[in-house]
Formats: structure tokens, sequence, C-alpha cells
């Protein structure tokens, strides 16, 4: 049976460490030179209905690393959903192509591929969540950990616009069992859905979360978070309609102040300086920013190989049987042929 | 010489049996798990003047699968015929690559491409044909022949619009002594220089063929093919019309069972669920066209190996040198600067 | 520290050699059939913010044959300076991939970009210079030096707009002491700054360089290199305005006569027939400029070696150490877990 990556909600804690661990490991090997070839002989199809630099960068190279090779399918360049079902089209890759991994519009396209192909399929972003955005932040997250303390004891405080990043991040945290709090204007707080699924995350885990426009509740917190105000691409909100709303929620140093002794600044980037956040944090020691961007590619190298790696191996009988057989059809028939000619 | 790959007409029957068998052999060694390197150090060029899923990614695939590599030139991308003649591209390329395909909006581009280039060419379709198609089709008719039969014994019928797909289809069959037939409204039927080349085949090969509106010619099939009703991109037949001419050339239930008991049913993809084929047949175990679909991957693994296998391969002794000498001046010249430094 | 290619003036004589002579060697080593893999489990990054057929396509093709791979992010695939700062670009990107090479509209942004990334960067042109246009050219003219004249002896004439193309042959001949001549119409001439650095690599190569519009000036000369006239993508001039600036600058039969028995003719390329350069000196035994195309691979390939050369190896034990350890985990966390389900 395949298994996809839609929706870490679709995982146990034991398998999102799993992940995360799997990632780090891989992570070490490699900046000790060894880059193991787990993914040799395999092709991803990279589709993306949005342009996109870290995902797309960091799913491009994890595979080249470990011997496999990544196709871009950029928007326009296939007709997902066009003139070809989604169905169909997920089919017809399934033929083509070891694995998947798609940036979608909307969520619901992305469930459908899954359905549709008979290989693992990888949710690159959509409207609704950023799952491989979790598992790279759980990675900085326990590369990070504060002194004495394990990840149950952390409080992680996301700050302004509920987008499907402070949903994912809801999601994770509760899901870990550890202390989420959502900080941001009303009108742009994550809806009675996610906190159904955070309940219910929390009911397991021993995690909690709140929702609140109050700024007492960034107080503890020992990572704080923030994502861009202007929205999804395809609907920005107008700069001075997003200032307004949000003007109380950038994380400036009066904020990080808020936070622990030693609180750290995160970001999925691209971040607007000036807006979201200020030079002085984002630039700053306590800022996690730019080794988080680099684990994308720390999760997205775990993530490939833990769907992938209950592949059947080939006995080192079956491929000699197989190569023989190759190379004997190619002197009779391919290779006498050039001779005689 | 080098050898391109524009028309199957400039291949003999044996020389396309070759390239078929061949694709089916790399199949089965794949299958087994052994992936030969058969392209290794080598790269494809893929021009694509229009967007397409299936050509592209099996192109890709089948490259890095093989040891190879296959570098994505999209619309836009590069500008072939724009401020530089097609001519120039070509024997630019043949200085940077070293196997050449293109999808292309007028057959000519191709043709003069392939005149061009020093380095072997592919056509992944034009407006006159699609011969990386009729090798995969082959392929999926070889594996699925009825019981009992020949390919020569088979009757194959084009159900609809005169495509290049259906040009393709009639050119593959006639050219290897099978029975074709376009059952299509006039109009949209092959016309006079296509049936004048398959006349030729015919000659040669003992096979026949047909372009008729009559639905009785259906009978006796023991593969019914159609493709979409709306015609070239850049030249699409609005909805209503299509349907107004192509309504009585749906491929559904009542159609397919003119066929022979067990006959069997092809697309080319993308279908348009409800107009060219019905959901019922499209979904059925009558249905070949996903597997069809996978065998574009084999046909294009086979012919990229066929244009290339008899690059000349240097030997040890050559490689020892080559090395050696590399060696020497990296110490002599790059290395011992560093050191200096 | 790492060493970026934005500009050969930040080059020696010495090491613009290093560099051209790398190039020729690993050519010939391919040549022979001996892919050195110097670029193994590395990643490129390409850039492009206009399209490119000769850059990308080299740049990709030595990636693949030196074991490496390289990711095409073209317009609009990516947002640089859009939602993000290039600074802020470029400090992901350098936890993402080994290297990065950019074509840019302005010269600014790859400068920006080359100090915000702690990976080397490569200046893939601007709307400055052409860098990497100049190894290729260097190794051209290497591999035909007039016969027993040195580098020091050759005039080199540019002819026609002072393109970018111009301005780095006159960097590239005055840094090695070649007599460089800029023979172009008033107004489209190498200005000021550009004869500042000229000057300035005179005196320490003891080369010598004219910008003038006297046809006098061509005679004597041993390569004779133009451009096309429409000057930069996003600015073109209109065919009539051109044609009226640039008549008497056409590359033809009696402007060749100028130069020296046996003299040559280059072209970055594409060239508008007709325009620039005429069909018959175009594809003329002393036209290089299909051999200057191939050698912008032959380029790449030394000046992504050249730039990642220094990169620490890991020992066997340091190898063999990562590999176990990793080995360890996937048994212990992951392989376990399938096996118990």
């Amino acid at each position: 049976m395949k298994r996809d990556f839609i929706d870490t909600n679709d995982f146990t804690k034991e398998e999102i460490l799993d992940i995360a661990e799997l990632s780090l490991a891989i992570k070490r090997s490699i900046r000790a030179g060894y880059y193991p070839q787990f993914m040799k002989d395999m092709t991803l199809a990279m589709i993306f209905q949005q342009s996109s630099t870290r995902t797309r960068v960091s799913f491009e190279t994890a595979m080249s690393q470990m011997g496999g090779h990544a196709q871009y399918l950029g928007p326009g360049m296939i007709q997902l959903g066009g003139h070809e079902t989604i169905g169909d089209t997920g089919r017809v890759l399934s033929y083509l192509v070891d694995i998947v991994m798609a940036r979608v519009i909307e969520h619901k396209t992305v469930v459908e591929l899954a359905e549709a192909c008979s290989v693992p399929v990888l949710n690159g972003m959509s409207d609704y969540n950023h799952p491989t955005q979790e598992i790279g932040d759980l990675c900085t997250i326990l590369e990070n950990l504060p002194r004495g303390k394990r990840l149950e004891d952390c409080k992680v405080v996301f700050v302004g616009d509920g987008t499907q990043v402070c949903a994912s991040l809801g999601f994770l945290t509760t899901k870990l069992g550890m202390h989420f709090v959502h900080y941001g204007p009303r009108g742009h707080q994550l809806g009675e859905e996610h906190k159904r699924i955070m309940e219910e995350n929390c009911r397991v885990s021993g995690g909690t979360f709140e929702v609140t426009d109050k700024r007492d509740s960034v107080r503890g917190a020992d990572f704080i978070y923030t994502d861009v105000w202007y929205g999804l691409y395809e609907n920005e909100m107008p700069k001075e309609e997003r200032v307004r709303v949000f003007h109380d929620y950038q994380v400036n140093r009066e904020l990080m102040e808020l936070g622990n002794i030693g609180c750290k600044f995160m970001h999925c980037l691209p971040a607007t300086r000036g807006e979201d956040v200020t030079d002085e944090v984002l630039d700053s020691d306590a800022s996690l920013c730019w080794e988080e961007a680099g684990n994308r590619l720390t999760a997205m190298r775990g993530l490939l190989v833990y769907l992938t790696h209950d592949r059947k191996k080939p006995s080192g009988v079956v491929l000699a049987a197989a190569k023989e057989e190759l190379d004997a059809f190619m002197e009779a028939r391919i290779d006498k042929k050039k001779k005689s000619e």
C-alpha cells in the first residue's frame, strides 16, 4: 500500500517524529560528505500551479543529492484539470514516474491527485496547509530546543494572519503535545474547523492551544513565528489595508521581549521586511529563519526516503539475469545489425 | 552517419519492429529492477513549442533512468526561429548536447532542425504526425495481441477526427501489414497524401486500409482507437460545433460491440470524457489507454537507445590516459596554486 | 573564502589563463570519452531573468556531464527581487544549492546576489558584461592562434554596436595584453568608464586599445567579431533605424578583406543574417562562430570546476563512519518499523 503525505493529521506523533529524525540523520550524513543514494533510479514529478522558490529548489536538490531526478512541471507546462481531469493525469503519471509532489491552488486538487495516483503523492502547499514546511520546522525546533526542555515543554506562538502556514504550525504543535498560540486579529484567526482538529490533537497528545487577539498570550514563548500579511498570491490584500489590519502584529524588538529569555524567531519566508517583521529581528542571532529555510531541504530528503523506502529491492541474481537477457537481446538484434551494415 | 526519427515511413518494417522489441526488452529489464545505463554521460535537449504531459515526462524519465539527462526547453525559453534561424539553433545545439527532440507546431520545423543538427533529432509530435506515439502503440498492441493472431492478422479502427495521431496510426499499421480503417466524417478524414503513403506501405507489406464514414467498417476490429475532437491546440473547434460534427463517432458501448469479442480500446490521451469516449469504455477492462500512456516511456527508452547505440565507446586504455592527463594538469596548474596561496 | 565570477577584471591575467586552460583540458578529456565527475553531488541554481539558449544549455550540460545537476529557475519561476529581496533569496539559496548562476537584466542584481550568497555566484550575462562568453572566446582564440603568434601578438576588432559582449571582449583582450579595437558608430561606442578600465588593464598587461569609427582601424585584424544590432532584448531598436545607424558596419567580404590573411570571424550568436553579418561570412571557413558556441560549454565546465575545486573532500574513514551511522538509524528506526507492521 502506498502512503501519501497530504496532511500531518494523517500521521501519528511517533510517525511525525520518525520522519523528522530521519531527515536529521540524512542531514548529518550529508554534512559529513556521505550522500546516501536512497532515490537512485527514481523520478519525482513536481507539479507547481504557483511559483515557488524554497519548495521547488528543496525537492529538486533532495532528489539529485540522493541519486534520483526531479522534473519541474510548472504553471502551464502541463494542463492539470484543463483538457484532462486530475484523476486521468494522476493515473498516467503513475506509469511514468515514481513519486509526485504538487503545489496546488485548491487543497482538493492534491487530495484528488493522491486518490488517482498509485504512487506516493506529497502536498507541496495548498490553500489549506503546508505540511512539508511543518517537518522542516520540526527539524529546526529539535535542533534549537531551549536548554533543559523537551518538545512537550515548549510554547510556540504564531503572530499575525491565519495563513495555511499558521494552520500547519497549529496542527504540528498540537499533534506533538506542545503549547500553541495563534495571536492574530479577529477576522484573520484560525477558524472552527482548525480548532476542532487541534482540540482532537491535544486530547491525544496532552498539548494545548489558544486562538486570541490578546497580546499577553505571547508571554513565555520559546518560539515566535510569523508569515507575510498579504495572504495568498491569488488574492493579495492591498498594502494600505493590511498595514491597518495587522499593524499591531509586527514582530519587532518589543514583541520578541514578551517571549522567554532566549526566545527564537521563525519565519517560513519570504518576509516583507518592515511589515511582518523588522530587519532588526530578522537579521538577529535570535532569528532561525535562514536555517529554517535550509531545513526545507532537510525535510524533503527525509520525506522522500520515508515514502519510498519500502520499495522492493531486486536481489543480485535477479539483476544479473535481467542484465544478461538484455545484453543477449542487444547482441542478437541491435548490434549484429550494425555490424552487418 | 546520424539517424533521425521524424517519420516511421523513413524506416523499414523490420527496423520498426526492432525498435519496438528493443523498447519492450528494456521495459522487462527495468521491471526486474535493472536500469541499463545506455544514456550515460548523454544530454537530450527537449524543445517544446507547445505544452505536453506524456511526451515530456516520458522523455525526461527515460533519460534519467538510463543514466543521462534531459533539458526542458519550453515555449519562450529559447527562441526557435525567432531572433535565430532554426538552422543556426540546430547547428549550435549539436555542439552542446548529444541528442535533440522537438514538439513543433509546423512539421517543417522539425524537418529543418534535423537537417541542421549533426546529432540525432526525434519528432515529439507535429501537425503532421506523432511517431513516438506510434512506437508506444505498437508496444501496447504487441503486448495485447488477440489470442492466436499475428500483427498481420489484426484490424485496427481509428474513429473520429483525422488528427496527426490518426495519420500516424495509419502509417504504422500499413507499414506493418495490418488492416487499418479510418472511420470518420467527411471533411475530417485522412486526405489524398495520407492515402498515397498508406497505399505505398500496403504494396510492400500486404496490409490494407480504408477511409470511410460507414459505421459497418468498424465490424471485426481488434483494436478501436480514438482521439479528441477539438483539433490542434492552436485552432480549437468550439464545443457545440464539434459535437454536431462528431456526434456519431463517440466510442461507447454500442460502438465497441461492433468489434470482435475481446476488442480493445486505445486512446492517445488526453480524453474528453463524455465526448470522444464514454467513462464506461475508458474505465473498462477493455481499455488499454493507461498502459498505452505508460508505453510512451517504454518507446522513448527504446528510441533513445536505438538512435545513439552506435556511438563509439572509448577503450579502457584511452580512458585511463585521458584521466591521467587531466589529473596531471589539475595538480600542476590548479591544485598547486591553491596550496601556495 | 568563496570566490565569485562576476567580472574578469576581478581576476589576474594568470588566473584567466588558468581557467581557459582548465576548460580546454576538460574538453580534451571529454573528447577522449572520459567525463571527470568534478561536480558530483553538487547542484547549480540557474536564475534567468531573460530567455537564453547557449548560456542555459551550456551550464546544464556542463553540470550533467561532470556528475552534478543544474536547476532551471526561469523568468517568473522564482521572484528574485519581487516579494523577497535579492539578498534574502541569496541567503536562502546558499542553504539549498552549492553554486548559483544568474542572467540578470541589471548588473547590480548579480553583484547584490553574490554579496548575499555564501556559495559561489557566476554572472551569466548582465546589461554590463558577459564574462562566461569571454572565457569561451578565449578558448576559441587559443585554439585558433594565427601561425607563429602568441596571444599578445593578436589584434581583435569588434565591429558594430558597443554591447555588453563588445565591452567584455575589450576587458578580456586588454587584460591579456592583446590589441583591441572597437570599430563602431558614434553614440554606440564603448564609453568613458569602459576606456578607463581598458587603460588600466593595458597599463599592467602591455596591451593596446582603440575606440573609433574609422574603417582603417580594421586593417591587420587577426579576429573580427560582431554582435547583433538590435541592442538588449528589453529595448530593441526598430529595424529601419538600426540599419540606418549600423549600415556601414556589416561584416561582409569587403570588411573581412581588411583583416590579415587568414583573419577569422567570431560572433557570440544569435546572428541576424543579412544584417550584422552576411551568410557568406557566417557560413565560410573563416567563421569560428559554431565552435565558439561549442566553447560556451567548454568554458562553463572550466569555470564550475575552478570555483568549486577547493571544497573539502571527506576522507574514506569519515565517509564510512557516516554511512554506518545512517544505516544503523535506518535499521533501528525506519526498517524495523516496517517489519513490525
